[in-house]
């Protein structure tokens, strides 16, 4: 049973501004909350769910002091942003992510300009857990990490990758010299040119990277394209795969 | 001036049951509706547009013959499924494409397997034009071609790569000896395998490969991830994006 209050407090969570101002956020559906769950990097305050989701998790819940409330099919629509909510919902604190300066200087970190699709940056994270990349740094004006279709898309991969903002400016000061790339439409052709650990930087959506980034930029790379009257551009995500790709196939095999 | 029965035909297309029905699609924007003014693959029924789109492309509507209606900005919002309407919106005649089998034997092509998610679908026909990929087939139950977000996501690229709808078994019969190769979670490590022209499959979002597909996979590929115990998978179109690649700079470098 969940109260009018409750109901309300969590529908507030939908928006950023609420969950700013609160310092939690909301996920949801079963794979993502169990691994919430499990994985502890941040602190669950309560979850909200079906009969089926509690009978299944009740001992993992118990074990990790988790309180949960078990809800109605009904309640939970009213709860969830998805058109299809499936069995629960977790609150979770949102947690400052601190920069691991060591780690910058020893392996590949993602620098994201001002992505500002959510769906964007949860890809973005995924793809970097999936090439072993631990830290990836948005500038101050990238959308929001705690957007549900952020966290949505990243399939849990924030459990595992630390997503930190701070601005190009700040993370320069705190860095020795780093090899830094910068994803570009006229660069060194990434195949070709011999990629090293770095920072590699990926622009906004529309704009690319912005020039104040630009300048501190010390290898412009492209993906060079099949032909020169095909599409413009690729979507940002896809050319941070192709890109991440292509560091980890050079400095693997 | 747009009448109510125009305004009520063109939210009618919002659906996908009445695009089919009616034969005909909505594209929106200045960028797409010019270049599909410009490269006249498709018969561009009728534009609806604002006093200055039309005041910039009257010469190009007119050299094109294409009827065109100047509509208030009020009016376009009406129409539109845009929450940003931008000018402009075009009703589209559909138009079957055919399978070129001289270039599927010669060429790389795309085998979308049940792609359920139209922001998917777009984003691998720009991929594919990026990397000279001219035909993509999708399985009869993948996401349709003309929803708005695949066109939107396509960014254009729908007029440089032809897009079939077509069954695998249908495909089969229709081409000689080729190497088909799937991505799977576990197969052959796509950079250190030799890869050759030939049909690369490409899986639904949650499920991957089906098993009818499946067993006509010559070769499985895998991107390798860093690590085992991060993301348990990329995003189809992520996956796809790096793929291409590989298979580009296989191929070219």
């Amino acid at each position: 049973m969940i109260s009018k209050n409750q109901i309300k407090h969590i529908q507030s969570l939908h928006s950023k501004k609420n969950r700013e101002e609160e310092g939690l956020f909301i996920i949801e559906g079963i794979k993502l909350v169990t691994e919430f769950i499990n994985h502890q990097k941040f602190v669950i305050k309560e979850v909200f769910a079906t009969f089926d989701f509690i009978d299944n998790h009740k001992s993992g819940l118990i074990s990790n002091a988790i309180s949960f409330t078990e809800i109605t099919t009904e309640e939970l629509k009213k709860i969830s942003h998805l058109t299809s909510p499936n069995q629960v919902l977790a609150v979770v604190k949102s947690t400052e992510q601190k920069l691991d300066i060591t780690l910058l200087n020893t392996s590949n970190s993602l620098f994201l300009d001002d992505i500002r699709d959510p769906g964007n940056l949860g890809t973005i994270i995924r793809i970097a857990d999936w090439f072993g990349i631990k830290q990836v740094i948005c500038s101050p004006n990238s959308t929001e990490l705690y957007n549900p279709k952020t966290l949505q898309a990243s399939m849990g991969a924030v459990l595992r990758v630390n997503v930190i903002t701070m601005s190009f400016e700040e993370l320069l000061a705190k860095t020795k010299k780093l090899p830094i790339y910068g994803a570009v439409l006229e660069g060194e052709n990434i195949y070709t040119t011999s990629l090293k650990h770095g920072l590699l930087v990926i622009g906004n959506e529309a704009n690319g990277i912005s020039n104040e980034v630009l300048k501190h930029i010390s290898h412009r790379i492209t993906i060079p394209a099949a032909n020169s009257n095909g599409s413009e551009s690729l979507n940002a995500a896809n050319a941070c795969a192709i890109i991440c790709s292509e560091f980890h196939r050079q400095l693997t095999y």
